[in-house]
C-alpha cells in the first residue's frame, strides 16, 4: 500500500478523498461498537485491516478522526434544526420546534448509539471545534427566531437582543450539551415543553 | 471498647448520639481528605482508629455515612437559602437572591472542598432521601414565592401555579443538581443572573 502524491489518479488506486472517508466510516462503526475514550488507532487499525502508519497518513491522531465523525453527526442535527425551524409558522412555533427537535437529537444518540454519544461528551468535554461550531450555530438560530418574533411583533423588544437570546440559548444549554444531556433524559421531551412554555411567557410584548 | 445496650449511661461512656457524631465529624474529614467513591469504611476505620465492627454498630453501609454527612450540609445550604429569601423585599428578589444563593452554596463545595462534592455527585446520581428532601425543600421555596408574588400583583397569574413553578425548577435545577453544575461552574454566577432575569420576564402580569 505505498502511495506516492505523483499524479496518477487511474492507477493509483482510491483518492486520498475515498481513504478518508473509509476510514471514518469503518472507525464510526468501531467507535460505535467498542467506545471511544477507552480504544486507541492501534485497535482501530487491526479492527479494519489498515496499518497505524497508514491511518496516520490521513488523520494525525484519534481526536482528528473522533473531530470528523462527531462533525458529520452534528451537520445531520444542524439540518434537522433547520428544517423544523423552517417549517414552522411562526417564531413561537420555531423556537418550539427548535427545542424539541435537539432534545430529540440528542436523546437518539444517547439511546440509539450510547457509544457514540462517548465521542460527543469528549467533543464537549475538550470544546472540539465541531462543538464550538454547533454552539455558535444553535446561537445564531436562537438570535434569528428572536429577530423574527421581534419584526412580527410576537416577541417585547424592550430587552437588548443579546441579552434574551443569551438567556434562551442559557436555558436550552443542558439540553444541548450531551455533558448535561446524559444527566437529563429522563423527561426531557416534556421538559423541552415547558421550558418553551416559559421561554414564550418572557418574550410576551 | 465491648458495648452493650443494658442502661447504665454513666459508667458505659459515650452515649450512642455522641459517637455517631464523632464517626460523622472523623468521616467528613477523612472523606473530604480522600474522597467518598473510591474509599471503604475498612479505609474510614483504619484512619479514625476504630475497628470496623465498631462503626457498623452505628452505620448499616458507607452510605449511611454519607447520607449524614451529606444532609448535614444541605441542611446548611437550606439555611442559607431561606434567610436569603426571608430578607428579599419583593417576590423577584427573593427569587434572584435564592438563585443566587444556590449558585454560590453548590460553587463553594466544589471548590473548597472538592473531595466532598464527590459525595454530593452521588447522592444526586443514586437519588439517596437527602437530596431528594433538599430538591424538593427547593421546590417548595419556589412555589411559596410565586404565590407571594402573585398575592402582590407582582407577578402574572394566568399560568397554573404548579406549570409556573415546575418550569422554573427546571431552569434553576442545572444549577442545583450537583451532575450538572459541575459542568456549568464557568460563568455560574453570571448565567444564575440571566436567568433570574428572564424567569422574572416570564413572570410579568
Amino acid at each position: 500500500m505505498t502511495k506516492t502524491r505523483t499524479p496518477a489518479p487511474q492507477t493509483r488506486g482510491p483518492s486520498d478523498h475515498e481513504v478518508r472517508n473509509q476510514i471514518v466510516e469503518a472507525a464510526t462503526e468501531f467507535f460505535g461498537h467498542y467506545g471511544y475514550e477507552k480504544t486507541t488507532v492501534s485497535d482501530l487499525a487491526k479492527a479494519i485491516g489498515f496499518s497505524k502508519a497508514y491511518i496516520y497518513k490521513f488523520f494525525d491522531s484519534k481526536q482528528a478522526i473522533g473531530e470528523v465523525i462527531c462533525s458529520n453527526r452534528l451537520s445531520t442535527i444542524r439540518l434537522a434544526i433547520d428544517e423544523a425551524v423552517a417549517g414552522a409558522p411562526s417564531a413561537s412555533e420555531q423556537l418550539r420546534r427548535m427545542f424539541k427537535t435537539l432534545v430529540e437529537a440528542g436523546s437518539q444518540l444517547f439511546f440509539q448509539d450510547r457509544k457514540l454519544y462517548d465521542i460527543a461528551t469528549t467533543s464537549a468535554g475538550e470544546a472540539w471545534p465541531s462543538a464550538r461550531g454547533y454552539e455558535e450555530h444553535v446561537k445564531s438560530v436562537i438570535v434569528q427566531i428572536v429577530r423574527d418574533g421581534r419584526e412580527t411583533g410576537e416577541f417585547e423588544r424592550k430587552t437588548p437582543l443579546d441579552e434574551t437570546a443569551g438567556a434562551i440559548y442559557l436555558v436550552m444549554r443542558p439540553y444541548i450539551n450531551p455533558l448535561l444531556l446524559q444527566h437529563n433524559l429522563e423527561h426531557a421531551a416534556e421538559a423541552a415543553a415547558q421550558l418553551s412554555s416559559l421561554i414564550l411567557r418572557s418574550l410576551t410584548p
